[in-house]
């Protein structure tokens, strides 16, 4: 089973206060480049992986899905999302993602934000997810970007002429990564971004877009410590297709 | 016009001595990987953009390849592959292959080894392959891989506590480097992993396998210069396919 860091209680109180967390979907920078992913919502079924508070599903029924389902492991989160949702369309579960069982050739859209870079068997999730969609359905999801994952330690380095760089290791080496970001020992599983799309392809999806995120030059100018981002994209925004 | 660094005398008479140059397909790492890549050639018409000596050439017609052709800006590079070469259904053809032109629907695999990074008009090139394969035909390359690209100044750093990592910077800021590699001010397009396959994906390809090259443990255990290319890949494999 995949770490459950979002019921930490030292976790989830820091990450109650991201900006993402306190001003919903438009409090993520790169929320106006994955929706611009998704396909039109209308009278859709739709299912959020690692629903988290549940903003988006909130956001897909405004937009017109006829039924929303939010998975989450952390009941903390769940627990918030039940008592922000008042919506009888929108219907939260706990689950473990690494043993979901969805209805098959359900949904029109499956969206998930950086969530599956906690997955240990991610190919499992997603031959599920494929299962899943009706065949023109859509994936939608981001992840940390391998580039990101990668390092051991994680972080800047700067050279002795004061040029600043991603200190990029361990790149080829797939598998889980111990980080301290909110709490300490938060694992997440390194994947490189080859793996990520050959596993779609060889479970059937068709690829339609990939997008190494990173912030615009408006996004900057409102926030400059965003610019470090350009070094090397923090996100990885994939859409793909179940064809038949 | 891409610039034409091969017919420089200096690097030329350096990267004649690479071992790539020297033992010809089975001198390069990555070869066993890109190979395996390939469909069937027995009856096939096969291009080789950027063939430079013809090396793959010839191993394509020895596979059975009904015909080839090599095609390359280096005078110097097709001299010698001509001299090199005995075989009536070779044929070698200098171009600029931003300007390339090849009859439509006729060839059964394009392949490129190495030399998409020197093209500036990437897709205007990628667009005349999709046009020139057979429905079901294959696109087979490698470049160099974008984290190795990005930095305007590449090379390794090392943190004071002794670890090494590729400095990556610039990822995401697209277009020209210089770089040093062999002669001074060896110009390469810088394009992100994303890029390449959405400029695929755009063009109506439909994206098969991705590799982010490194070595394997036998490649290093028999030259352990190469354990470092496992922290960050130093080549990008994309094999996709024409579909209609």
């Amino acid at each position: 089973m995949t770490q459950n860091i979002y019921d930490n209680a030292e976790f989830f109180e820091r990450y109650s206060r991201l900006p993402r967390s306190v001003e919903g979907l438009d409090g993520a920078p790169e929320w106006p480049a994955l929706r611009a992913l998704l396909p039109d919502l209308a009278g859709g079924k739709v299912v959020d992986l690692g629903c988290g508070f549940g903003w988006f599903c909130r956001w897909a029924r405004a937009q017109g899905a006829a039924g929303v389902l939010g998975v989450d492991v952390s009941q903390e989160m769940l627990a918030r999302a039940r008592a922000e949702t008042s919506d009888a369309a929108i219907v939260y579960v706990r689950a473990d993602m690494e043993q979901l069982e969805l209805p098959t050739a359900t949904f029109d859209l499956i969206y998930s934000s950086l969530a599956l870079h906690y997955i240990e068997h991610l190919s499992v999730l997603l031959a599920a997810v494929h299962r899943a969609l009706v065949p023109g359905g859509r994936f939608v999801f981001s992840v940390e970007h391998p580039v990101f994952t990668a390092p051991a330690e994680p972080g800047w380095s700067v050279s002795p002429s004061g040029r600043k760089s991603w200190a990029l290791d361990d790149y080829l080496e797939e598998g889980p990564r111990s980080t301290d970001w909110l709490a300490k020992g938060v694992i997440k599983q390194h994947r490189t971004l080859a793996t990520y799309i050959n596993m779609l392809l060889g479970i059937g999806f068709t690829l339609t877009h990939v997008q190494e995120w990173g912030p615009t030059p408006e996004q900057i100018a409102a926030r400059p410590t965003l610019a470090d981002e350009r070094r090397r994209p923090p996100f990885l925004l994939v859409s793909a297709k179940r064809w038949l």
